[in-house]
């Protein structure tokens, strides 16, 4: 058999420990299917007095600088997060020849072509499966699988914490904070959920997805996004009268040569397969040119998950594929593609806009004439009479539109906003069909 | 940029034609994701003067031996189908030092070691996407993706004639020969469909399945298949009213060092994943150690989905990827995993029973008494009053049993086929949970 391949791991946390378990409880099966024996040299930790029951005591050190310089070592896997220290690790690993191996979104969203320029300058390649959608293979399925097509949409549940919310309140009818409650009990949420629920934890990962989809760098602040924080129940209700539930989605697609994406709450229909996907999975749907709708679901989060992306990069280094299909990846790097993003005002949806109104008679024609002149017409509406738990005389109305302009929708929802007998903020979502 | 790959396409039918389509109406396309040109040097079909529209008239010939024996040609895709010549063909091209992309399930079901011995021998590589699930990428999703993890149970709809029936017959109630006559008119279903819905076509897919996930080579006719012709529209009733419906999946699960496998019409509970699966999409579930459930949705058939997975083996092949893979999957070859197919008889499974039982007293305590004395326990019953729908004196009885052998289970069934009151057979299939 071949030279081991060695690797340093720098974090110890909950994937490096995944990773950890993996590589060292199963070492026949990784050299099986590596074509050689992969060795982790060093795992390099913050607090070295940690126990970690998966790594070998032996293996730990502080030493950054080491486990990157080690001439032994080809890989420098990089599990420590953040965009500061991990930027200048993975820098300096590709400076020293290593190949780099990361789960770090945020640092490929926000430094990718940097770090990709210096990987090529260096000839070394920069693996990044686990970096989006934890266990699910979406990279080299956009990448590899799917190279023959042009992607032209794509559409991800990538955060796993909203989705589980969503679950909750749809199936069970709970409030948005009583879901957040029940998702920190039991670990799908942080103490402080913000990046998750507002919407920019999908944000990077959509960046990555875009680049590789569509040759398009997009500034991650530049990504619009909606997140589900607040919520209201009430939303899920109406949107199940109608056929639809509502999923946090992180989208892109093609419309001649531009790229329109956010990440938003939508409207998707209950018999749409990404409808379907409950708790806390990942899923992502592709169309691509030639292979149609295509759809991968998965854990998109969790040690070993995650850690199985990040062993598949390795052994793709180990039999020297990653290296080859880095070379033709060409990623954030200038490209003949020529999409641009389009300024989200231009993207045409359909709108489903929820506001509260006083119970008086000539609400709904109030309305609707804003809309009209706007030039959108109304799809179907629904407004109920007056029921206790509606405090005094408002009462909901809720009106799907037909395809429309995002920009005429936005300055009809602030004009809505200021009638007279409407409770401001009137609630919109898209509508995907 | 590098030399161009060379290709024959050996078969110019409905992928032959897709494989045309996508490499010469976007060849900057291909040539930017494979770092090389791919060139269609030459296309052998068995009627030259047949109208192909993605076609050139000047690359066709009915010249195999010329199309593999071309010194320019690197690779000779074989997409003629059948076990006869198509087996010669690529024999042929391994040993004229050619790789080989092929769509061919059977011929790999069924020639699989001699195959893979040959391109060891001649170190050339085989790839074979296509030849299950069409577009989905799930060979390079066991082989590369999941390589962390050791596959423990595979089930997946790898039929989408059968989807496509059970679909219809579960949705509009409509009978099994109405929803065949429907799947025959729109092109899903073959005059003969016998190959479909018999569980031979997935019968093959999942012999090819279980060689890359669990090492085992299984000869396809000894894969236990039961098909859906037949499948009576009460049956689909009786499980929706228990919370399931019937899906055909081809299904395979480690237990110990066994590997249990079969194809079967199995009842699902409506809320997986799998029993969302519509129309004549595929779709595969994989559960790995590190992974978790993972699942893939996709065409599992049809003229550009299938290409798309084709295009995807050249691709790799042109970057350098394929033959590495190849080299390191030892597909087909001795194994040291250890794994080997358990008998069915031994498999352990719930399973719904439906029997007609003259409607008089005492049949139910009959029929539960036989199965009492194999020691299964059931889960629950359905005996409704009669309805005019039954003809004379006798009602469906069905029966939900807890886990039992299947070889126990098999001979209680015999036994209540013979119980006076019963008109046999009873009908039966397994329920997953």
């Amino acid at each position: 058999m071949a030279e081991p391949l060695n690797i340093s791991l720098i974090g110890g946390g909950t994937v490096g420990g995944g990773v950890a378990q993996i590589l060292l409880q199963h070492p026949e099966r990784i050299a099986t299917r590596a074509g050689r024996p992969v060795h982790i040299k060093r795992v390099v930790v913050r607090d070295p007095h940690k126990p970690r029951p998966t790594i070998p005591k032996e293996l730990v050190s502080t030493d950054i600088a080491a486990a990157i310089r080690d001439p032994q070592v080809h890989v420098v896997v990089e599990l420590m997060g953040g965009t500061g220290l991990a930027k200048q690790v993975v820098l300096d690993s590709l400076a020293a020849g290593k190949h780099v191996v990361t789960a770090n979104k945020a640092l490929l969203a926000e430094h990718g072509p940097e770090i990709f320029e210096a990987a090529r300058k260096h000839e070394r390649s920069v693996g990044f499966e686990a970096s989006v959608a934890g266990g699910i293979p979406i990279i080299r399925a956009l990448a590899e699988s799917l190279a023959g097509n042009q992607i032209t949409a794509i559409q991800g549940i990538l955060n796993g914490t909203s989705n589980f919310i969503l679950t909750a309140m749809a199936d069970r009818g709970v409030s948005y904070s009583d879901a957040l409650a029940e998702a920190q009990r039991l670990g799908y949420a942080e103490a402080d959920p913000t990046l998750d629920v507002d919407g920019s934890d999908a944000a990077h990962k959509l960046a990555i997805l875009v680049q590789i989809a569509f040759g398009v760098t997009v500034p991650v602040n530049e990504i619009e996004r909606f997140g589900i924080a607040g919520l209201n129940a009430m939303d899920l209700r109406f949107a199940h009268e109608l056929g639809y539930t509502i999923k946090l989605l992180a989208e892109a697609w093609l419309d001649g040569k531009e790229v329109a994406l956010h990440v938003a709450p939508v409207l998707l229909r209950r018999t749409d397969m990404l409808a379907q996907v409950r708790g806390a999975f990942n899923a992502v749907q592709v169309v691509g040119d030639a292979v149609g709708e295509i759809m991968f679901q998965g854990a998109g989060a969790g040690a070993l998950p995650t850690a199985s992306s990040v062993v598949a990069d390795i052994i793709d280094l180990a039999v020297g594929r990653a290296q080859r299909t880095f070379q033709a990846m060409k990623l954030w790097a200038p490209h003949e593609l020529g999409f641009r993003q389009r300024p989200s005002e231009g993207v045409r949806s359909r709108f489903f806009l929820r506001v509260l109104v006083q119970d008086k008679s000539g609400m709904l024609a109030d309305v609707a004439r804003v809309l009209a002149d706007q030039g959108i017409s109304i799809a179907s509406v629904i407004q109920h009479e007056a029921v206790e738990e509606h405090q005094g005389d408002v009462v909901p109305l809720v009106i799907m539109t037909h395809y429309a302009e995002t920009g005429r929708f936005r300055s009809a929802v602030s004009k809505i906003n200021s009638l007279t007998g409407v409770v401001p903020p009137g609630v919109f979502y898209s509508v995907d069909d």
